[in-house]
């Protein structure tokens, strides 16, 4: 056990020194090192959660930060092969399509304003491999492309007009969680257009239905080539 | 520590040979005999959960149940006074009322159909402290409370216009966390006439905002009496 | 969302009228419908996790009741093949084989009698994958492997004399987490002779380490054939 | 909500400027401008958690850095009285007196060597009053408390020979849950003598007993008055 946490504590003692350039290569490292030192081994995994914020100028000027969650693995084999997986965990909010369609027809409405539906918190996360040594993939820009496949992303200090913008927004884009996860595969794909064919992408929405007393819950595990097809 | 442990199985024995009648009981029980046992000791206090299912029959006329939670606690002293509360936690739904109004005006709307605003699941507590002997609260009818102080309930199981009705009515019932525990606390005064004036009532509401990524809180430990005045 | 309830509802309602003979057939029997009811869908995966409680007579002859867990998974997909999984997650005890060894050279010990050591609370879990419409594995008997490969099982209700003989023995049987791990699946081969080569099976145990702040955690996944081998 | 949450990007916004002297200050300032914001209120109160990572040297000389938890709480009221405590959540390790006093006479041994007995993770939490102004009480004082309150502290890095260091001396302080609650208010009176008698005190101690599958758990709040009289 000891041994393991001492591994730990020299990368981090090392990282103190000269810091690690992200969250995956640190745990490529230990990783790698946790590999070295068992010789029996034939394989060996890290992952990582951090906390993280993000310094955001809200609608009315005022900045503020919110929170995140950075997420990272390492795989490290005998034959020397090294995965790597850099990723975020981001809370939005979706706004459920189906029951606003039923709506509008039980109000016999037929313009294209928005219609009263159920909406909740979501949860995305989502985690790209990426290449040893490239630094291509940037947690901020995952950010950005799993805010941009909710409804909405949300915020923590809101003024009563940005509060009914933001829910106006997430009504004129309802989707269900398979919609979030198709949506997130989609913009990886134009994100980032030299990422080879085996990157593997992991993509996950968990809706928390105010409706419901349990949650929805889509996933889809690919590879960029896949994506591609 | 054995000795707390071997009284709850007593008391457990003895309640398969004759079941206790009810949670607050079972918790009272306990509490009056650690407080025998422990001769220095000047309290005890007794706290306990337990699943709960209610059985209902949905708009749809299917049969199904809904989960809730029970939750109870006895408080002995060694003057012989002994306070017993029963409650229940019950997942529901709010609606806020400020975006929905604000929305109203963005649009320009003056009818009084419902509008849209963010909604999401809430969680209402209620307890009632009940005097020694007394089983004149009952759990289910807690539930009910509860479930009627929230811009509506909600359902495992529901058909796709049920469920629009279920939006429909929260928007029709838009609610704060403070008022889904006002509305509580004037339920129990009108369900429970002849309640005395000292018997404690707390009521929560925890709002997991679909617009936020934090939760809204509100609570009210009051009595039977300031309720009245 | 409300079609896989609908299912899950319906499941329950033929297991009141003719109960399920174990979890793990009610999670294949989800899977297998919720495939039916899905066209495009090429895999279902259903997991179930229920509280279980055992009747024991503990050392003193007083009767009570332990508590586990039963987790069960299921897996239908499109070309016809069923796979479940039952098993359960046990809380025991480990003493640490390797400080004891320390401790004794540094108190000069060289009798065989229990020396100091660190020891904690263990949750060890063991999966085996079952043959469709085989019964052959019995939660109650994967309880006892569980709790044998433990440095010791753990009780709610122990007499002081009890007590002591329950710390004895852990520290006459200390293990690491990689040693539960082996042992748990030493017992599976004996205990099961007659299982297929290609049954899947899973152990884990994860040590809430007494002497850190941390846990340690073994996990093994592997095939009866592998462990025959 | 938005009110609340402007208030504390407030407070964070001056603290970046000036950063604010401790977590329990943070705390008071919102909770003081909480209420100046709410003109109905009577009394606001605000509660934080922080991680919190001390630099240690391991017995071996390294060094490394231990986690702990920082809890503060503030109370304001319209009468404009503030309250505020500071206070720790410390991991660490007891080992039980009784099992091992059993354990000496059931192996006959009448020396004073340390004796097998089950020992455990213990999460040991302590918290002060601090008069308005005041900076008395440094949290780093407190972790250095209840650590000396456990059978011993534990460390995330330890060799192997301290290791059974650690666990020899945590058998020769042998401690109950309510042992380790008086040990840490006994230590609060001597390490603070100037306090005066209405500070109020608030110690608890969890064990994650190795022997059971429940915890045990002791708490008493008090006043430095009745600590010294």
């Amino acid at each position: 056990m000891s041994r393991n946490l001492e591994l730990v504590s020299e990368v981090i003692d090392s990282a103190l020194e000269s810091p690690v350039p992200d969250l995956e290569s640190f745990c490529a490292d230990i990783a790698t090192r946790l590999l070295d030192k068992h010789e029996y081994a034939t394989v060996s995994e890290v992952k990582a959660e951090a906390d993280y914020f993000l310094d955001v100028t809200y609608p009315s000027g005022k900045k503020g930060s919110e929170p995140y969650t950075l997420v990272a693995e390492a795989r490290a084999d005998a034959q020397g092969v090294l995965t790597k997986l850099i990723g975020v965990k981001v809370v939005g909010m979706t706004a459920c399509p189906c029951a606003m369609e039923v709506i509008r027809k039980l109000n016999h409405q037929d313009d294209d304003k928005a219609a009263p539906t159920h909406n909740q918190r979501n949860i995305g996360t989502l985690m790209i491999e990426v290449p040893k040594g490239s630094h291509a993939v940037d947690a901020d820009d995952l950010i950005t492309i799993v805010e941009a496949a909710f409804s909405s992303p949300t915020f923590s200090l809101l003024k009563r007009k940005e509060e009914a913008e933001t829910v106006l927004h997430a009504h004129r884009h309802p989707k269900f969680v398979e919609d979030v996860v198709r949506d997130m595969l989609q913009s990886v794909l134009k994100h980032y257009p030299s990422l080879p064919d085996d990157t593997m992408v992991i993509a996950k929405s968990e809706s928390e239905e105010s409706i419901h007393k349990h949650n929805a819950f889509a996933e889809r595990v690919t590879s960029i080539g896949e994506l591609r097809s």
